[in-house]
């Protein structure tokens, strides 16, 4: 199932430089992983903002709230889920 | 170049229903047109709502403003729209 | 799957009086087939409002959209739906 | 009567590890036996935020608060609390 | 129990006058009525505003939604109820 | 004349937690003696949050705002002031 | 005492144009007899806005909620009321 | 003086064809002739919204409001009128 | 040329009380001198807020914002500036 | 292709003030290198904001966000893209 996810990442300005850095580069290598595996479906950054919109397929909601509040980010972030159905004119 | 565009139909109720039906009809060969060109490259419906999230893949702004303003619907749409950039994690 | 969804009614003023009851009326049934199927879970009135929270256990989200676009008071509400996980607290 | 709640957790960032995890174990604690004495009816993650959507069945308003005030968790969180009454669809 | 209960009202322009005054004049008896039986304890009109505030003490949820849903000038309000508990530092 | 006003009370966690408990002890006193002598009419509890509702019936703007800006708790808070008038349903 | 009123304009485009024109006229002899009266003390236009700030200069509440009912316009209007106090850096 | 001004155009489905037709028609001609004599220094699309970012050069706040009252859409605009003052990064 | 300005104050906790104070002297000092000098023409209290409508008339933009800029606590302030015209109702 | 860009800075308290005015002269300089190369087109204060609308002319979206994401004060920074076509009344 499709879900489309809204990510603003906010780290507060206490956090040690290189605690921040070493957060972001396991947040990446995390992002990946799901990536190669089909279950991060797509990833864009906003155009000027810290944030992305994501496409999540995977099997249900369980498994995408263990997606989510594993990110390494996750304490950081403000994030909007909306599942997505299928549309009437979609030609896929 | 990608945008997020998240469109909302809202059809006054004073519409006749039939104007109402050949619109929709119009609507959905215009998306579908779009699609197999490729400029309209995903549309999503929102679960429970008269509403889509679509990705487009166009040149520039005034071509996407040209394709959403023809859209059959369009004065009964709230449309948003957002640019996307390549994400630093994205595996594409 | 569960999810919340929360419900607001709102009929035209033009919408004659006869119409608007029937649909009620159909809305009621439709509601009350789906309860005792066991896909909506739960009901209920929001006070002093023309709202409810609704509970509904589905197979996805299709048969969610499925459900909520064939409501009779459908193009009258707006709707919000929440996906729900399992919780770490929960005993059930 | 029943009580929707909703309750949203946001722990400062200067609040040392071990204390966050000791209040986060009470509060679990502390909602397992409410849950036990059949008061904190339903509780369910909200997918992708450290928030959840509550279902509580108490005497009154006074009991409520008296409940929510002594979550461990309390001074962190945002609560929002709707009133539900009996639905006239409902079929229970 | 109490509540505060915030009503704002908004007769559409495509009343007749004569149903409105009708309304409104079926509005204030219904009001006073219940005035009189304790129920509505206090209704304030807010400066300004086609709205007030109001104080109601009522058994439970159920009987404030039957007292709302049945305000004559119902169809035409949008209403917020906040359950209101015993506060520590009153005097009463 | 009457006011309803709002409070919100936000105590900041720098704040050490002797402060704080003595300064809510004397804003309990400060409140209490405003109630016994009649300015401050009611203070409800909102359900679930740290945050009232309450009346004040002073002669003019400056007294409720000396009364509200020597709040103990005065800096912590989010405070909301609504007149209210006279309400031509009204039986008192 | 003195307060800030925010009023904004919305005519119904259903309304005959004489029947608007003949309401903003009175309108406006209703406001300059105020202004003469020295309780409406100020009135700003807000660029590019149908909508106007101004000061009131009135004894209570209950005489600024008959002056603003009574605007030929107020059942088009939306207005928000702000009660002003005197400010301790104020030269006045 | 410089302003960014923000219109959103909304005409009410109630509207002729026709009378929507001319008067945007009349419109154009009076943007234009404002963009020639330079007080209508810029004029943007928002992509995908009947809607326009602009920039006005005019001598004073009561000019700016005389040229966009006078806009023949101006009964359907919502406008946001936003002051802009030299800034200190700029080469200009 | 007139603007109406609506500024609150917010001085974070972690200011020292005497910076806290001594900025607050020399806020009042530099108000009352442009009050004297015309520009800030007038300045009142929201009820219950550490926040101020002021009216400035001053010759540009660019004059308002050094005024603004230069405020001893604008740092710790969210301002908001609303241009002001003349009405056509206006006596003056 | 054109974009606005409304950007608000908000330096947290906490920044050592050197830290700070080093930043800010890098933010400068970093600007004004852009707008000698034409891609930064335009930069406005918003009057008595900590705040600027500028409009950048660049190739694409990648671009823009290189360009922003590199502001010395971007992790201060709220920032929000608005894409602009070119608009059907502009005489340019």
């Amino acid at each position: 199932m499709l879900y489309l996810v809204h990510m603003v990442v906010d780290i507060p300005d206490t956090v040690p430089a290189d605690v921040a850095q070493e957060t972001i580069a396991r947040e990446k290598a995390y992002s990946q992983e799901l990536q190669r595996g089909g279950e991060w479906a797509e990833i864009w950054r906003v155009v000027g903002e810290y944030a992305n919109y994501s496409v999540f397929d995977v099997e249900n909601h369980d498994r995408l709230h263990e997606i989510l509040s594993g990110l390494p980010l996750y304490r950081w972030m403000t994030i909007k889920v909306t599942p997505l159905a299928k549309h009437g004119s979609s030609i896929r």
